[in-house]
């Protein structure tokens, strides 16, 4: 049987959505090694839509699981509806929207809730003790999926992410943007992509082996 | 002077804007290459919105120039605005945008418009004999840009877009998709992308390739 992994996505584009570049990569690097993948994201209203030429909040609302559908030319499901046990591993790439639609990082830090049907799917794929693999802002979700004592990256030890993660009771592990942070117990494997990349290539490296590494354990 | 490239967006989407994998795609090669983009669109409203996951209308109304900074980090300017001496050479993405929001070739075929400042844009790059890549549907653009006689792929020639450029006086090439077509005499570049390909990774080959040979000339 051919590995299938999920990707959950959290809209389309950076400041109100999943990263586009690092959505885009991942579906890449799994086709590439010649991998079945489904993207999937929650039927919830985005926070909010952001111009992202101005970053002025627009007056309109999106839906995450609609917008999302744009990143993978509309082959999506309803995360609710995704059962954990028909894949090998997961992957959630960054963007604000994982901080704003998957969770409310954004807004209450290490006080966040996560979107239920999200935390849902990775805690299952937790307890099936399958790899998951966190993407750029997405470690914020790993306290909430594994508890305390995971080990994950958010970059640089200094960032604000960083300092909450620790808060929710999280290892940070400092990790440059071509580099991976591998949580072996847990099956966790993080990159920091957009947290440091200056450039789509610098993403582009960091991704690749986290798909890699995701890979070779699923 | 390092190469500056210029990338024509039309949206964000394949149903009602620019394909993401292919500019996203486009701008990883560039950045690979070491050369720097800078990512433009026309001031516009869209065609309209489809939503990705059913293919339904929506009843709102998104600017092309304002969703196409999804594509690219913000980081995009008016292509009004843009002066095509200050760039070495120019891609287009492909997307049904191409044929909705940067012409009108979805609903006029052969007898279609072109955004104005999108074919100013082009011909002024066609002046000043730098390289033209275009990727997927984009060829549709060519017989505006360059007249008759121009060589061009839109994949099969079986296609009813490979027809329609026939009909606007081009010569139709059949092409792989990971291959291109290179029309020496205008400085054209042309991969059929998503016009064939049934996974990222087989149009990542072609643009790939595209890339390249724009490079190459550049």
């Amino acid at each position: 049987m051919a590995k299938k992994i999920a990707i959950i996505l959290s809209g389309c584009g950076v400041f109100d959505g999943a990263e586009v570049y690092e959505a885009t990569l991942v579906q890449l690097r799994l086709d590439e090694a010649g991998v079945e993948f489904q993207c999937m994201a929650p039927d919830v209203d985005q926070m909010h839509v952001l111009n992202h030429m101005t970053g002025e909040e627009m007056q309109e609302t999106r839906n995450v699981l609609v917008e999302s559908a744009r990143l993978c030319r509309g082959n999506i499901i309803d995360v609710a509806r995704a059962d954990a046990a028909d894949y090998d591993a997961v992957i959630v790439p960054g963007g604000f929207g994982v901080a704003k639609n998957l969770s409310t990082f954004a807004v209450a830090g290490p006080e966040m809730a996560t979107n239920e049907a999200v935390l849902g799917f990775l805690q299952t794929m937790r307890g099936l003790k399958k790899p998951i693999g966190l993407v750029c802002i997405a470690p914020v979700l790993a306290p909430k999926v594994f508890g305390a004592g995971v080990t994950c990256t958010l970059g640089s030890d200094d960032d604000d992410a960083a300092k909450a993660v620790i808060v929710m009771g999280a290892k940070h592990q400092a990790c440059a943007v071509e580099e991976i942070c591998i949580d072996e117990q847990n099956n966790l494997i993080t990159t920091p992509a957009y947290m440091l990349a200056g450039r789509i290539s610098e993403a582009s490296s960091g991704i690749s082996r986290l798909v890699s590494a995701v890979l070779e354990r699923a």
